[in-house]
């Protein structure tokens, strides 16, 4: 009796057992909780405002509602899974606590609207939460690179030395990629903070309702505009999955480099022991068992993504079932990046950073090549074509005698071509290569030094907004 | 003390709380725990026949193992977040247990195929799981196909009405898909069916041991060939994956048909009462929730094969700890789909065929349009191509009449065109035009029976082969 | 000679045939030739205002790389595979026309920044070329809507009749999913609407270049910030291939609606036959096949974000060839969007919406239940789900008659359950039913009409923005 | 008048150029010429046979077919857009040469069944043309492996130094993964071996055909069981696809470690200067593209499988346009694993394997570290995880010392832990480690050439299988 669903009165006979536990959505999304009842909160008060409950009912509604969150915070709720839904156990406990009034609580909306809204709310939460995460990472990121303007190693194209730079310049891509990703976030909550509640079943009420109340009230900007699309949409956690899919991706190209880098071949970091693993049989291994599964997270973040526009692929309108399946994607993306991003962040800071063997790494791969072609153009006039011939065979060259371009002497160098003179050997040096490239967004120091405060000031922006943006939005 | 990380020797720091959240493996390997406890077994008598353990050593073991067995089967055992993993958790009790003795199991092996070896046979025993509920979906299938085969409604391309079928014709085609889902996953098994226990960390062992003996007492072909490749093959976790998203993908389909048929529009079936909802908002409403859902079910399903595959995507050998995240995936696929395949069979079960709904519908959109082709053909040696003109012209004139083309008068169809002759008015009538598709595969009644009991040879060959396979493997 | 690879210097043995052909992108990348030479011409300019080539060089390469233009939109340009890419091919060309002087475009830049630029000009292009589709549709769907806020149809959740809702209300609520289509198009634009020309290989360049002017002239916010992120990163191409699975995803949903509707059972809209086809075999077919290869193509373009998402997994820095596969999906992509907007656009505007089955429709599936609930509700203040229980017996209940719950005489409706007063039988009229759902982003005729004006006036803001937005920024 | 559609009898206004350009299958489908007139000539002969035509009609059909094959070949057909698909180009092409009687061919069966047949003939034979590929493949990597049984090189576990193990060991790892994608394609072929010919439009046909034979002349087993299942069918795409996305992990794999290895990092092979590339501005640089784009190339076949899955996810019977979509992905994917088979083939068997620099990074990592452990356990009794704790110790105190710990001298070596007894130096060296790893599947010189001598005789096995299914099959 106590359990009989709320909207059995049609129906002759019992719903079977496979059904509740196949069909209930329950055992995920009372997550929601919090959000479920912060909704019917706002949407009692703005019954009474509306005059379609009295204050007084509302008032009890509200505080009934609160104690049933009280009783979920501290884990006494003893969820059933035959309620089917958060929407169905909160109410029915408010029930219990404050009797019949309680029902009038579900007037001029809907479960299709009702979820909508807390989902919406928590994917909003999400991206805040993300979002200061995201932060955070970046201003470690920034410290390292601030460390290490003057850190030279072999820069890389195709896993191949390409040009020296510093160790600075390439936090500061790791910054751009995060950077893009806060921004990212920011503009999925900006396009999707619109309050769906009060869209009722798919068609709105016949209720002289206030949605802009309640949206206000919620801190969203307005209230959707249409109430059809308000239940069946789900651009807002599709968004919020593609949002993560970018960030899992950067972190996933990251962490591939702390793998490299921590490997034998490159030792141009160590990895802390307190975020490092061993072998069960191997007693000399260290396994740098972090990055690799920041590395493998990739897959399950992106899997989310396609999961929920496979869900939504050909879906007429209004609200279909099969939308019960977006929920779990999200959580599980939400909750994989809030570690990922926090035990990157401290990986990074406990790391130690072997200059000396990237220093050392720089020797290989004749760094300087690009110096030795640039200085035949600008200072010889060689078109840039044939330069980059003479340095290949200057490379050949060294590589003949097991050397390093930039260990030839100016007596190698120049038997290479007769366009070759004397002073072109100063170009092989391998820091005022790095220097060098002085350009806007180059890798020399002075370069890199820009680049970090740009970011600062914008890091600085990104905060403040962060903070701007959750105060009038208190509820989320 | 207790907890102490068992490769710990060369590490000075403690690791950070938040590593054992992001690292640890237990709250999902848990699952594995019976099968890890089966090779541990296995392993302990393989290392007792070739001498690495005395006889009374691997019976202590194996005791020892059957008593944490238990306690996990009864719910007593504590999982605790630092022992990372099943393997720990379940070999840290072993020695409490037993003692010293305990840490002897692990010669001759390493976490790598250890891992490599519970999970291969769960996926084995999900393998086997998924084809006896494929075999008793398909039962039920056939079951209504045999009470259909004069059912007559009408066949659909484009979702637009094309020719009069009957219902058992169109569920022998979905018996088709399942049975290939079947074979798939049958040979699936067959081609993943070796053991990988014995590979070690990645290079074999310098013990004499026997993995063939391991390999036949838990019930495989053989052992694994190469010790490197054994730790980090994933591909029969692919298969599983894939084999699931293609049984997620036919059920798909069922389940469209099964929303299509239930509206208000096509009537063709009613869901039982016991397998549908209804609305917290809207009375009258009685919605097919369970196939909505089954429907949407195949996004989780694609979604999870992609994660392992992306996963994989460039991992350089032998085992890299992305690997880990190959679990969770196996697992969510083979539950979906248990609980999927059960209330699939269930749905159809109890569903009403509304045969008088169905022949009705068969009265629109001039089915018997190509009998009247072919009869221009077959009769008056027409070719094909003009005929389709004819007959299309004959379509326009019953429609610009508001009438099917099986409502024309003889009359009315001659005057069409003066090629038509009286005698082709018969070939409009609907059941004749379903018999008459009587080819090999065809529509017919009778080549409707044929398909059934070919269908159900299939099923008893595959209930044997099912049975015999799982005998000799009683491990699995 | 003629063909010898420009990077030849340092190989002793010529490549293989086969490396061409895998190797080389011109077969696809030849499409950026209009990108590439407007890249290459600005570049040449700002050489020139830097004094590192002189004026007349740089006039000499730009009237140059127009006619390599000119011959290549005539189609008179040969592109040879051992060219490789469009870079190389353009700048061969160049230096045949004009001399060695052509060999100096290439300070200062690299093939690396060069094709970041080039993909980068080409998927603004892009995404401007989409939001322009965007907003023909919209108008169409909207001009549809104007037409259509008293059409009654039955609105649907579950694929079953709901509440009595109008067409234009639906429309509206496409038009909610391609607002926001375009507007995350805008933000993915403005997010990536910088420069990397000047990045050069990886590290930046060692000449005094003028990055600002490079990227004010070619229509950009700005330069990239950081030379190594500039090369690797290919979130704009990520941004446009999510932006367009979501275009798709709503498509299919439209589409899987017009399939619907199209069918006998439906029988909503009727397809122009300018936009159907026939069936080669079936005289009487009409062939949805533009919805339903609209539905389809969801499958491509969700695939094609997939591929780039799989591709950047686990790059580290910088340029890696495995980026050279972002191509080819962005392309497919953007012309499977380009002519299914138009396609889509032209369908719905040519076919014939059948108010009369809509309306007949509407007499099917006790569309006014909620309106009985409701008026239980607010006029007898009977708490909600006591409503919703007495008007579930009253369903039951005509379907014992086989009536529909607005055929309900008001004795019938009384006898139901004594709560029912006679009055309550107005609320079963189902056009009232729906002018009731008056609540802002509601049914009713004038909520519509309300949705409408909003979309319009948001449709002009967008026109604006979008013209605007392209007045800068004339080279894209 | 000569491209008027064949279906438009019914049709009053004419297609839209942009549906031409939409609808039309043709650009691709024509990839099936060879595949759709051998199903017509045998279509044809099958009619004949069962009287349908006259021998006389089905001799001049197939001539006629035989005529426009050769102008196909010859590259003199001129295919033209508005006939939509192959299925169309081929039949208007035949009427134009032999008359009337070219119309008759299209009796007894529809498009649906034709392309369901045409499309799978192709991947049948894509499917062997894949296996005889990765059997060349799996020779070349075979013939490394024979010569490399004593080339040690330090085995990885997270990418770590963890054992010493030899090159072909690892070689055979590759073989066994490449074995195992050709089984799959084997199973794949079997389970798919069915003609759909004959099934018509979705129900079969009136004609008394033949499907046997049709089905034996092509090469297949047997007719397909029904025809609704046999024209909705893509399972036999979707398994192709899925075994390339398989075949494409693995070579990303071996891509991935040709990257590292190629790396100045680690130098374990050269790349031949005919399968790698240079830089347009860094003269020094020779580029793994091959391998690198290998890796890439998992995207696209990724995006490729899940574009299908996506497109018939929820597709109810029978034949719907979407379906349309099944065939570019597989096009492509065959594509590409054709030339990336081919080139990895050439790639592996032009590098050099620097067996110098494989053994010196061996002097890294503590490779014999396990060993050390395993003498503990063996000799002197130690549990083995104690025998781990005090390897821990030995390789903390020759890190100390800045030695690798098969370079500690035995004094040093028992300083370590008093439980070390002097004759435990021995098992650190390198050579007789691996070695020592003689158990099945083990690293040891003998145990890899036991591997080796068993993959071998699975080639020859494979080779035959493969020769033997293509006789009977010369169609295919």
């Amino acid at each position: 009796m106590e359990n009989q669903k709320l909207w059995g009165g049609r129906f002759s006979a019992s719903a079977a057992e496979i059904l509740d536990e196949f069909n209930a959505s329950l055992p995920f999304d009372k997550k929601l909780y919090k959000q479920d009842i912060l909704g019917s909160q706002t949407h009692a008060k703005m019954l009474a405002k509306c005059g379609i409950l009295t204050q007084s009912e509302a008032e009890k509604i509200c505080e009934g509602l609160e104690q049933v969150k009280e009783e979920m915070e501290r884990g006494e709720f003893e969820f059933i899974l035959s309620d089917e839904d958060i929407h169905m156990a909160v109410e029915k406990r408010l029930t219990q606590i404050i009797g019949e009034v309680g029902k009038k609580l579900h007037t001029a909306r809907s479960r299709n609207d009702q979820v909508a809204l807390d989902f919406r709310l928590f994917v909003l939460d999400s991206n805040d939460n993300l979002r200061v995460l995201l932060l955070e990472l970046i201003d470690t990121l920034l410290e390292i690179a601030k460390q290490h303007t003057q850190t030279m190693l072999p820069g890389m194209t195709h896993l191949q030395h390409a040009q020296p730079v510093n160790f600075g310049f390439l936090m500061c891509a790791y910054v751009s990629m995060f950077a893009r990703d806060f921004e990212r976030l920011e503009s999925s909550f900006r396009r999707n903070n619109f309050c769906p509640l009060g869209a009722a079943a798919l068609a709105g009420t016949p209720y002289a309702t206030d949605r802009f109340f309640t949206a206000q009230t919620l801190g969203f900007i307005a209230p959707t505009l249409n109430a059809t699309d308000s239940v069946s949409d789900r651009d807002f956690a599709l968004d919020f999955l593609y949002d993560c899919s970018m960030i899992a991706m950067h972190i996933s190209r990251l962490a591939e480099e702390l793998v490299l880098w921590s490997s034998y071949e490159f030792k141009f970091i160590t990895l802390s022991d307190a975020y490092s693993t061993g072998s069960s049989i191997m007693p000399q291994k260290k396994n740098p068992d972090v990055p690799e599964l920041l590395r493998g997270k990739s897959g399950r973040v992106y899997g989310n993504l396609l999961s929920l526009l496979v869900v939504m692929k050909g879906l007429p309108l209004a609200y279909n079932k099969d939308t019960q399946e977006d929920k779990e994607g999200v959580f599980d993306s939400f909750e994989t990046l809030s570690i990922a991003l926090r035990i990157l962040k401290d990986t990074l800071q406990t790391m130690t950073i072997n200059t000396d063997s990237m220093l050392k790494a720089c020797k290989k791969g004749h760094l300087s090549a690009t110096d030795l072609a640039d200085f035949l153009v600008q200072t010889c006039g060689i078109p840039f074509r044939e330069a980059h011939h003479i340095t290949g065979k200057a490379v050949a060259f060294a590589e003949s005698l097991d050397k390093d371009l930039s260990d030839l002497s100016a007596e190698e160098l120049c038997s290479v071509d007769s366009a070759i003179p004397q002073e072109a050997h100063k170009s092989l040096d391998l820091e005022a290569s790095m220097n060098s490239r002085n350009s806007y967004g180059g890798t020399s120091t002075q370069a890199t030094k820009t680049q970090i405060e740009s970011l600062e000031a914008w890091l600085q922006l990104a905060k403040k907004a962060l903070q701007d943006s959750k105060e009038p939005q208190n509820a989320k």
